[in-house]
C-alpha cells in the first residue's frame, strides 16, 4: 500500500502550472486535474464526493449509522513554487488509504477526507484560506471570491465550507519539513504543539566613518554591534529548551569596503512551543540588544510584526494518537504552521509527523521512506480502531 | 594670516562641477578657475606658476641662488562629491601662505608650492594620477590623455611633469580626516607612515533550512557564523596595537526573516603602519574564519583583492617637521592614502596632520579651527628656517 500511497502522491505532483517543476498554486488550473484523480480514488473506496465554496475536497466514508459523528483526516493540496511530491497532499492520500484499508467495512463514525485548497500563501499572500473557511473563519477578500468564480465555484455558499460543530476531531498527516526525526533515526513523529512565533526587526545606528583613519576605541560601528547581538541571540536559543531562533536577514550600509557601518537592520524569528517562554526569550534579546548598543554608543530602534501564538494539539485526541502509535512515540513541536492549528479553533486536532529524509521540503528533492509511510498508514489504522473502541 | 586661508579654501570651494556642492573631479571646468585663483595669489607672492601636462598646478619661489636644490609643499586641488572645503586644496593655501610669510626674503632652496590635479580618483576611478606624474610614474590611460587635451594641455609632454630628481623634499600639510587628534585635543599630528592595507573578502558557505523546523544543533547557519568571526575580527583590531579592521559590507542570503542563511560573503579592510604587523594579523583572520567554519561545519573561500604596503615618512624630514613643531607634536600614522606616499618613491616626504573637528571629512561639514591653520603655519615656518641652518 505504501507504494502504492507513494506513486499517487508523483502523480498528483504532475499536476502543475510550470512544467518540469511542482508549482500548484490555490485555484489553479491544475487543481481541475487533482480533484479528479482523487475524486476518483476516493469513490473507487466507497467515499462521496464534492468540492466546497472555496475549493476544499470533501470525500466522505459514511458510518455504520447514520447520526454517527465524523471524523476528519486531511491536509491541504497547493504547494509552493519548485515544491516537492509530499507536503501537505500526502496528508490526503493517506486518508483515502486509510479508508481503501476498511475495505468497505463501516465504523461507528463518519470519516471524512478533506484537501484543503489552499495552505502555503503563495497566490495571494494569505496562507490557510482553505482551513480557515472550514474553522468557520473564512477569510474575505475580493480576490479570494474572483478567483473561486473563474474557477467554476460560488464563493457565497463559503458558509457550506465549514466544519461540523460536533465532530471528533481532526488527524493531520503530514511530512516534518525538518531534520530531527531524521536524526533522531525514526519513522514517526507526535505533535504536541504548533510553535508560536515573533517577528521582530532590530535596528543598530552608529556613525559611519573612515576605515582607515578611525581607530577601533573611536568607532560606533553598527556592523559588530549588529555581529555581537547575533552571536547573543544564538546562544540564547542554545540555552534555552525547544527555543529557535534566527537573523535570516542583515542590512548593514553603507555597505562600502572602506566605511564603518552606520546602520544595521536585522531580522529576529523566534518561535517556542511554550508562548511564556518565547516572550521572555524576545524581551531578554531586545534588553540584550539595548544594553550592546548602549555600551557601543549606538541608539537602538526594534518594530515587533508578529506575535503568534502556540496551538497545542487537542491532549486527549494525541493520546489517543500516541497509543496507536504504541506509545513510544516522539514528541515534539512542530516549528512551522499547519491546518491542523486553524483546524484546533473548531475541534480536537492531532499530527503525525512522517521523517523528512535529510530535512529536505519545500524542494524537488523532498521525498519520503516507503517504510515511514507504511509506519504512518499502520498507526492510522489503529487510530481508527481506538477511536472505534471509543465511538463504538 | 590664518583667517586668510580659511577663506582662501572657502573662496576655491565656490568653483565646483554642482550648484550647492563642492565637486571639483580631475581637470573639470571648475578646474580653471582654480588655477586662475591660486596663479593670483602666487604671483602676488612672487612666484613663477606654470599648469603641467597632467594638470599640476606649480608656483615657485626662487632662491637666493640659482643653482640650488628645490623644496616641494603641497597637496591636491581635486575633491570627492559632496566635499568639504578644505581636503587637499588646504595644504596647497598653506604652501602659498607659507611663501607669503616669507615677504620676498629668500631661502637657500626654492620652494615649489604644488597643487596635484588628481588624488580622490573619481573620475576615472583610478587616484594620483596627478602625484604618479610628479613621481616619474605616470597613469598611462588614453582616457586621461583625451581629459587633459580637451582641458587644453598637452600630455605628451607628461615627462616634464616629473619632478627634480635632486629635491630636498615634499611636505604636505593635510586635515586629518579622522577623530585621533579631535579626540586628543591636539591641533597637529606628525605623520610617522602611511599604513598599508589589505582587502579581502571572506564566503562562509552553509546550508539554508526553515527557520522554524530547523532545531539550533542541527544548523549550519551562515549569518551566525560571519557574525562570530566578525567579533573576533574586531578583538584582533582591538587587541594589537594601531591596528584597524573593518567588515562594512555583509552579503548574507537568502535573506529571507525565516529561512537559516546559505552563505555570508563579508568584507575585511584590514590596516596597520607595520606591513609585518598587518599580514600576520590577516593570516590569523583567515585562519580563525577556517576554525569557525569547520567547527560549525561550513565551508570558507576567500579572496585577497589588496596588499598594498605601508609607506613610512622620511625619517629625516620627519625629524626636521618635528623639532619645528617643538619636538612634542603627537605622532601618528596615516589611516589614509594621500599624494605624500607616492611622491615618497622619489624624494623624502614629510607630512603634517591638522585636527579635523568631529573627525569629518569628505563632507559638506568638514571644517578647520583657525588656531590649529595658525599652529601648523608657525611649524611650517620653523621647518624652512630649519631647512635654511641645515642647507644654508
Amino acid at each position: 500500500m505504501e507504494q502504492k500511497i507513494i506513486a499517487r502522491c508523483r502523480r498528483l505532483a504532475e499536476c502543475s502550472e510550470e512544467p518540469g517543476y511542482i508549482t500548484r498554486t490555490f485555484l489553479s488550473l491544475p487543481m481541475h486535474e487533482i480533484y479528479a484523480l482523487l475524486r476518483g480514488w476516493m469513490e473507487q473506496a466507497g467515499m462521496k464526493v464534492h468540492v466546497d465554496a472555496v475549493g476544499n475536497l470533501h470525500g466522505v466514508y459514511p458510518a455504520s449509522r447514520p447520526d454517527a459523528a465524523r471524523l476528519y483526516v486531511g491536509s491541504h493540496l497547493d504547494t509552493v513554487p519548485h515544491a516537492g511530491a509530499f507536503d501537505g497532499i500526502l496528508g490526503v492520500v493517506l486518508g483515502v488509504a486509510l479508508v481503501e484499508q476498511r475495505a468497505g467495512n463501516r465504523m461507528p463514525f463518519h470519516i471524512e477526507v478533506i484537501g484543503f485548497s489552499e495552505e502555503e500563501g503563495v497566490r495571494f499572500g494569505v496562507p490557510f484560506i482553505g482551513s480557515r473557511a472550514f474553522a468557520g473563519d473564512p477569510l474575505r477578500d475580493s480576490r479570494i471570491d474572483e478567483a473561486a468564480r473563474a474557477f467554476g465555484l460560488d464563493p457565497s455558499r463559503i458558509i457550506e465550507a465549514q466544519a461540523d460543530a460536533g465532530a471528533i476531531g481532526y488527524l493531520e498527516f503530514h511530512i516534518e519539513q525538518g531534520p530531527v526525526l531524521d536524526n533522531l533515526g525514526l519513522p514517526l513523529g507526535l505533535v504536541e504543539a504548533i510553535v508560536g512565533q515573533s517577528r521582530l526587526t532590530v535596528r543598530f545606528r552608529g556613525q559611519a566613518n573612515h576605515a582607515g583613519t578611525t581607530p577601533m576605541h573611536l568607532r560606533r560601528d553598527a556592523m559588530a554591534t549588529a555581529a555581537e547581538w547575533i552571536a547573543a541571540v544564538e546562544r540564547e536559543a542554545c540555552g534555552t529548551d525547544g527555543l529557535v531562533a534566527t537573523v535570516g536577514r542583515l542590512n548593514a550600509q553603507p555597505a562600502a569596503v572602506n566605511v564603518i557601518a552606520e546602520t544595521a537592520e536585522a531580522s529576529l524569528d523566534i518561535r517556542h512551543p511554550i508562548d511564556a517562554v518565547r516572550t521572555a526569550a524576545a524581551t531578554r534579546l531586545l534588553r540584550c540588544a539595548d544594553q550592546i548598543a548602549a555600551r557601543r554608543g549606538l541608539t537602538l530602534s526594534s518594530e515587533l510584526h508578529l506575535d503568534q501564538a502556540a496551538v497545542p494539539m487537542d491532549p486527549e485526541l494525541t493520546h489517543i494518537l500516541g497509543r496507536a502509535g504504541g506509545g513510544n512515540l516522539h514528541r515534539m513541536a512542530s516549528g512551522a504552521g499547519h491546518d491542523a492549528m486553524i483546524v484546533a479553533r473548531r475541534m480536537p486536532a492531532a499530527m503525525l509527523f512522517l521523517r523528512s529524509p535529510g530535512g529536505i521540503s519545500h524542494h524537488p528533492d523532498e521525498t519520503v521512506l516507503p517504510e515511514d509511510v507504511a509506519a504512518a498508514l499502520a498507526v492510522g489504522m489503529r487510530f481508527l480502531e481506538c477511536l472505534e473502541a471509543q465511538n463504538g
